[in-house]
């Protein structure tokens, strides 16, 4: 019955967010003698510049970097040091530059999959940092097909299953966000599997209303092959 | 002979490349207060940060946004003021904002192509801001496919023909740039033509061999179906 299962890359195969709750962590410390406003003030000022930029920038770590600056300008009236801005746009390298770590389990509970299953990347965020994020990170040969993407919405699972002839009662894609893994495959008739991460991006957060919704959620990738046996045995 | 032509989109279609030098030009009105070196060493250094960071930030508005950055950041030696960085935000916003201008005679040439060949965007940047371009462009039903990558060399070429099964020898790519549009389709056994824009990006910038390479240069991409016409006559 599943042919396919869609898998989100970070904070689902590799480490993602941490990365950006300790970059924020130190913007915070950066901005602290420059700023009147607390580090609770500066996270909304920053969640809000993010929002509004998202439609132009879309997600990644440039337009992360660049609402750090944007942030960090807003906050201080524009009365910033150079300097400052110097070190936000190393903070923003280093997470492009940063090592791919895999989260635990990850490439056994994969591999078992493509045993009997064709495994998809599924994942948004900077085209080219993306793209080197799966060379780096050694899974490369497992993977089907990789699709990078600029939102992970119905319409554009619908388009990604089209490409491929894919009929969506086959397909189950797994993932941390309710947002964006698990609440559109629902809408299109798919299935998805919730693993949470330990922290959840303020954009990515969603409340799933349980009388509409149900998805297994899992504690750790690596009860997953043993999650989609069970749910390969049942009707879509 | 012909089944599927590929078209770039950033100067073959629509106006980008004259929008870059635009701001460049207002990046450059805007530096001189604060700066010691003149308006070509301020190309010159700009040219080797966005090379310098090609690698992690690829191309497109953002990654161009954050080198104007770094750019104006070094010449000052760190000191300019946070409106001056503000202000270079700005100019980066009207670039992704910017209208998509087509270029004349794109709507009819791409038209009439599309009775006799399956027409394919392939073309890099910011995936969300060619993503929105084609949408703005009123083109996206013309397009039997659309691809953005991060960078077109021969790997890449290779791999989008591989992905819809298409036969080098039945395809054609038509775009402004020589080392993007050109020369990659050579050497993978496809075919290529040339139509310039009146302004190349210095890292676009290539110098074919004539004894190796040859290609069709148009005047406008109004030739191109009588171009493509006659390609589809002659042996690949």
């Amino acid at each position: 019955m599943i042919e396919v299962i869609g898998l989100d890359g970070d904070d689902t195969l590799w480490h993602s967010e941490q990365l950006f709750v300790d970059v924020q962590d130190r913007f915070r410390a950066l901005l602290e003698p420059h700023a009147a406003l607390d580090g609770a003030a500066l996270d909304g000022r920053l969640e809000a510049i993010e929002r509004q930029n998202l439609r132009n920038y879309g997600y990644g770590v440039k337009a992360f970097t660049l609402s750090l600056i944007e942030t960090a300008l807003d906050v201080t009236d524009g009365h910033l040091p150079g300097t400052a801005v110097q070190e936000i746009l190393e903070l923003g390298k280093g997470l492009l530059d940063h090592p791919v770590q895999l989260l635990d389990g990850v490439l056994g509970a994969v591999d078992a999959l493509t045993d009997r299953y064709r495994i998809m990347l599924v994942t948004k965020g900077d085209l080219i940092h993306q793209e080197s994020k799966v060379a780096r990170s050694g899974m490369a040969d497992l993977f089907w097909g990789v699709e990078i993407v600029s939102e992970k919405d119905e319409a554009c699972y619908q388009r990604v299953l089209d490409r491929h002839g894919i009929d969506p009662a086959t397909f189950v894609m797994v993932g941390n966000s309710v947002r964006s893994d698990v609440l559109p495959l629902l809408g299109i008739g798919a299935r998805a599997v919730h693993i949470p991460y330990h922290v959840t991006w303020v954009l990515e957060q969603a409340e799933p209303d349980p009388e509409r919704h149900d998805f297994p959620v899992l504690g750790s990738i690596a009860e997953l092959p043993a999650c989609i046996a069970e749910l390969d045995q049942q009707e879509p």
